[in-house]
């Protein structure tokens, strides 16, 4: 009768990165009963003009609770130096066992030619891992899987150099994405110094309004599906209706 | 409860071309109750290396209808000469009115970067004729429609240039799809002789079992949305399961 | 001293392309004086779902020549009927003898994969008739050109299989831009009828502040240069400054 | 023991395109034996500015003559207006004529995006045409092919949009290329007027020679296989030893 | 009179890779007497369910072994451990060596963005590495090459992401491939298991039949060159004939 | 009234390859009186087919200098290993110090695909320190940078896999260009010995001229912007009048 609920694991490689681009898109997935949880590879520990390393990544950390807690979202919390993420066996590793712990159904990732190095070679550390999640000779400290997961990657900042594939209607979940966006207030100042003077929520309304242009409703998110062998089939395990 | 009835447009340039690419997927929607159109541009009355023009064009009309009648698909039949397809204002406005005529929710079309001209060319007036179907100052002899139907290409001959982005499982109705193509009988002989000794149903299994082997499934057939606007935001009216 | 004023031509297929597209940068062009001259492909007389063809085409005209107005533009009007440009001999030379009228330093014309054929034809129109203006033996109205206009392509509608390659910030004329698109008054009901609800002045608006987004101002215009030879060796022709 | 020789049809869109891209090539072919034939979509009569049509289109048939003769090839005349090929019905009979005149093994034309619209128009209808040129049933002045013929695509103009595959070293034949496209007379003073400066000559010298820096040798030529079905399996009909 | 015979180095991740994508071809070579190396960059020591990694890795690298003694070929085992297989400066240091040792003419080996990360990163170091192996002051235990070896690309998984650009037919030697993959006995249920059921003598068949349509010919392995400089002039290094 | 002057960061891989592919542009920066900061990665230490390492270095060293010299550049000698320059946090950290020092406005590196894999790993290092200079809990020498470069990329060798997208015109300074060049003597015979017998001179005259030809010059350098958040909005950046 009822469809079964799914797992799904989001990976970010900063706190915020997730709220900016699959926020609306995991509020969807939480509204309608499946397990959403949310990895971020990095600690967050430079982004401040301010702070020292330590307190800025508390305040990230906290906040990135904060966000999760919205959407009833389990947080997952790699702790790498932020800006320092490098793609290496140590990293793989730890994306096979983020996986396994969460052993979900569909993993979103990011892009692999992303504007920011921690999202570029986040996002093919999670790809590569994918595959090696079901492999029983991989010892990690959760147990292997039975099943790879499907892999689907969401947009890049600016959606520059990504073209999406499907489009997943944010209209009705906007307003919980803005508000998990909103809970990461120590970036905000920041960003807007840096990146020429709009703030973290408008450039992301810009954006999702964008994607929904494409997609004929008024706020949406992009994905493409993970173009290599075994690829997904089509796109049925995003909340798509 | 139940699922609204589809009704599917799907285009193709000889007869035998939408038994050789989406007859699977044409089957699979007739097999759930959805209301199946096959339109055939040309009346293929060239494809023959034995027969005048007017004996081959028959005989091919005959295997269209044969066909056809296995799923219970109308047959639209558009009666230009093979080979010479050309895509200019009348052939468009024919496209509009078969169209029209068929009122889709789904059109099914030509890549239009095909091997043959008469498939690129009635691909591009396909996709065309689709934005102009809802404008009620364009008239043909059916009424506008009210909503633009959503328009996939399907893919070429030997997947040459040719990514899919979704693909449609047709292990089960694969029997099916090989019969349909299998009444094309004429086609036979004159194919294998032109293109170096295989058969067009072995062509057809090669390429339906490769396009599986990519999905992860026995026999698949892939399709890729129209990107231009208003573009598919997913790809729930093709019978994904 | 001061720089010689340019002559630009914009190509546009239907009332209200120029306006949604490249109206900030042609008001940019305007405001520094150069020359501006506006042209328009097809005569809108099937934008409406009320009006005959004759009334929507004279009021389109009348919204055509009042936008032009607002930045002292001149306006061309080719005259084709909406929806059914073709590139033929008869549309080429029409282009030609419309470049050699304007005597454009640059011109501005569709790209040539939009959603709608009669931006793409058009598109490609303009781009093959360019190299052919200083031909001395192509005889039209207006006298050969004596140096080949230098060719930009303009965005698409919803920025789809578009890829800017430089980006003109229209902050300061995105105003001006907005009061061009209004005076098409006819299109407002009509396209958010078909387009799932919003307004044409709303999806300009999103679209612009994503380019912007991307640029790293509040609104931009993207454009790219014609890529075959003799191509354009920088972009100064554009009002980047 | 010896190689069969080979028929080689080059076709090009205006008097002195096959010498500026591939008289290289040719001139290898003709030195090893094989058959080599020249057509000429137009007849180049607008190609001067001092000239009226008729002279002009007379004086450079002369040139082709004069430049075929160098290589011992046949020329065949097409006759077009120069400026004005357009691909429809009429071209594509007459390029299937001219396949079938020249029954080639191995055709080279036009890439389909270079700069001018009489090189991409003449490639899509020589495309195009190969197919069917083994069809009985299409009836033109000379019988149908046994086999379809294999078909490269060569360099565009200042090899924009254009990547090689495979690479055909014409050190040894440069000298005679040089000479084929000195033929030409008429082109030289014209060209360099209305492109900055640089003769034909210079032009051409610079292009073989890059190609060459590609390839590692002095000169050579780019081109592409046709990337549809039925494809070219490999390179082994160009004289690539 | 006679062909100076090549060597020729075949470079895959894991034991039974290069018998899976290019086994057809190096019986071609091996056939006409050609010398033929296999590299295995990693020992496979994870490719099982049920033993340790050190019963797994013994069993493979035996049936790399019989393999390889089906055509003559010598097998060099690089022995990294399987699925962490890192592009680091050792790893291109062994490639360097492995090459030199080899000698060979021609390199083939893997396309940098297959399904597998050993695979693409193999295919890195292997790419990477050619260009030195003729640098004397990069010291290995093997002399320094006096001519850098052509490279070229072979197929990925399935296919995706890979557009051959030359086809070498392996019709005649097809049944010896399917016997060099037959002697991977470990790999058969284990691989099933995962990929949702067909064995991998199937999905080889699948893959081979498909590229030999491609190529009109029964079964077919499909290269790309090596695109960057000194890139291969053409593919007469591959057994073509 | 007058230009400010800007600050220019070329980084190459190795000792002649900013001369190659930039110089004309440096020398254009220089002249107008901007300033120019050459950093060389690797110190060329296996440049040699007769000098040991520190020989060939130290050979290398003097040569740069001298070239520099010529325009009046500073010269930055990051002096990692010939051949063996890793892209990983020691090297990112040394990027984001080299920008740091120079402080630029603009920052010209290699392409992320070139031939070989010290332009590209340099490449990719340069791309993405670029982003890190501005944050200032990243702790290196220099104080971090108050705004983020602007990035170009500059061309590969013999202009494969890259499409420029904006062409510097060098004729004026191209003698300078052959001059610096010549300083680096000792590639000479080492070169052309490897690259089968174009000095590394007459390749760089073949590049510069075919970009030339693009471009409509005598002599260019071809560019593309860093197409990543935030990219460049236009090429004013670059010395193109």
């Amino acid at each position: 009768m009822s469809r079964k609920p799914l797992r799904v694991l989001a990976i970010g490689a900063h706190p915020d990165d997730l709220e900016f681009q699959v926020a609306g898109t995991l509020a969807k997935y939480a509204a309608r009963g499946d397990t959403v949880i949310m990895a971020v590879a990095t600690n967050g520990d430079i982004g401040s003009a301010t702070h020292t390393m330590e307190e800025i990544g508390a305040i990230r950390k906290q906040e990135a609770l904060d966000s999760a807690a919205l959407i009833g979202a389990e947080l997952i919390w790699m702790d790498y130096h932020d800006e320092f993420f490098f793609y290496n066996e140590e990293s793989r590793r730890h994306m096979i066992e983020v996986m396994r712990h969460a052993a979900p159904d569909v993993v979103l990732g990011h892009w692999t030619n992303d504007y920011h190095p921690d999202h570029s070679l986040s996002g093919m550390a999670a790809r590569d891992a994918r595959i090696m999640t079901a492999v029983p000779l991989i010892i990690t400290a959760s147990a292997h899987l039975q099943k790879i997961p499907v892999h689907f990657f969401y947009d890049t900042l600016a959606g520059i150099d990504f073209t999406p594939e499907v489009y997943v209607d944010v209209s009705d979940t906007f307003e919980t994405k803005r508000q998990m966006l909103a809970c990461h207030k120590s970036q905000n100042a920041w960003i807007s110094d840096i990146f020429e003077g709009r703030s973290i929520a408008q450039m992301m309304e810009v954006q999702s309004a964008f994607r929904g242009l494409q997609a004929g409703v008024r706020y949406a998110e992009g994905f493409r599906a993970l173009p290599t062998f075994p690829r997904a089939r089509d796109y049925s395990l995003l909340p798509l209706e």
